[in-house]
């Protein structure tokens, strides 16, 4: 049974691959599981039927066999754990590769979400370039961080895990800031996923959704 | 072999529980698995010994037979799947737990940090007061919808899970904000987690610490 996951009917990043489908999108292409896709509009996110789904009106969702889960971070661990690609099999290893799919989630993308929210809703707002520029020393910390501590490496434990898969895609809602034109380690880290060919599969279909609805 | 955590010599929290080795000691009180805990200074946490454990150089970690891990998500998770009693044996109904500690950490958390962020770092800028009120909308959107999706249930999916220790744990961080008063349900919720004999033992745990270093 084909697995189905809902996405932007119109997404706000206009194709660029930065909502959070993309993430499940990458992860299926990695493993070659084939999905639906649902399409919805903004007004069907806040519905009854998609809060049944997700509760806080967002995507992705994931459906198969019954089971309904919401957080992409979620959807992807029950993808690794159910298909060879995603994980480790090394126990210790794979703690860690989990490790860093929750770092991405709770660490690096706070702040990264923040400047972003910033300047969609405070960017008229007197205080916005100081307040910015918090943010951006607040990132600053993350990425100093993350880039010592993957070095020379390809990846950040070894393999390339679900760990990188979400790392990647934070690190890629930075990309119109230039911020990781600093940091050359960390531009190869996010041009090395963006090279992999399930990443090009998975943006190619999530941008066929954007040219679609723009035609 | 008993695992070792890292906690705040000094959790500038005053021995609340708000600092995130509550919930890992919570998680293994749960358990019932001890530990032994490491106290931390903040200067340690930025040495290079600390970084090689935590990346970015935060609380908690775990160490265990070789293995170490960082991100208190993680940290649950491995200790969710070595014991029973913190995710359900039933595949969907575990799937849908783990989809629970994601939405903890990386959709109701993330406002609710900012909030405290803002208060350590923005208090005295003349916008203080007018960007609080607009992240205090934000965390209403999701107390809304949590407290929808929880309605007249004891957790948010059945059983208690990580799920829940993990949300209760980011719900108790606006306890200082009398948000929770408006959002009875939520508000049960939270005591409901205090109440647990493994929370009241890890409160006392951590809270112990501090007592020690202001004596």
């Amino acid at each position: 049974m084909i697995p189905t996951i809902t996405a932007f009917e119109r997404s706000p990043d206009r194709g660029q691959g930065l909502a959070r489908d993309m993430r499940v999108r990458w992860a299926l292409e990695e493993v070659g599981q084939p999905c639906d896709v649902r399409l919805l509009s903004f007004e069907a996110m806040k519905q009854p039927a998609h809060l049944a789904r997700h509760p806080f009106g967002q995507i992705p969702t994931y459906e198969e066999d019954g089971l309904v889960l919401f957080e992409s971070g979620a959807i992807l661990l029950h993808i690794a754990e159910r298909h060879p690609g995603l994980l480790p099999d090394d126990a210790a290893a794979r703690a860690r590769a989990i490790a860093w799919m929750f770092a991405a989630l709770n660490t690096v993308e706070p702040p990264i979400f923040e400047r972003t929210m910033a300047i969609v809703i405070e960017s008229e707002k007197p205080w916005h370039a100081e307040r910015l520029a918090m943010l951006e020393d607040r990132i600053r910390v993350r990425l100093d961080q993350l880039s010592a501590w993957l070095g020379e490496a390809d990846w950040l434990d070894g393999a390339f895990s679900a760990g990188d898969l979400l790392m990647v895609t934070v690190l890629r809602r930075l990309g119109s800031s230039h911020m990781l034109d600093a940091y050359p380690a960390l531009s190869a880290y996010v041009a090395r996923g963006e090279a992999r060919p399930a990443y090009r599969r998975a943006f190619d279909a999530q941008r066929a959704v954007f040219t679609a609805a723009s035609t």
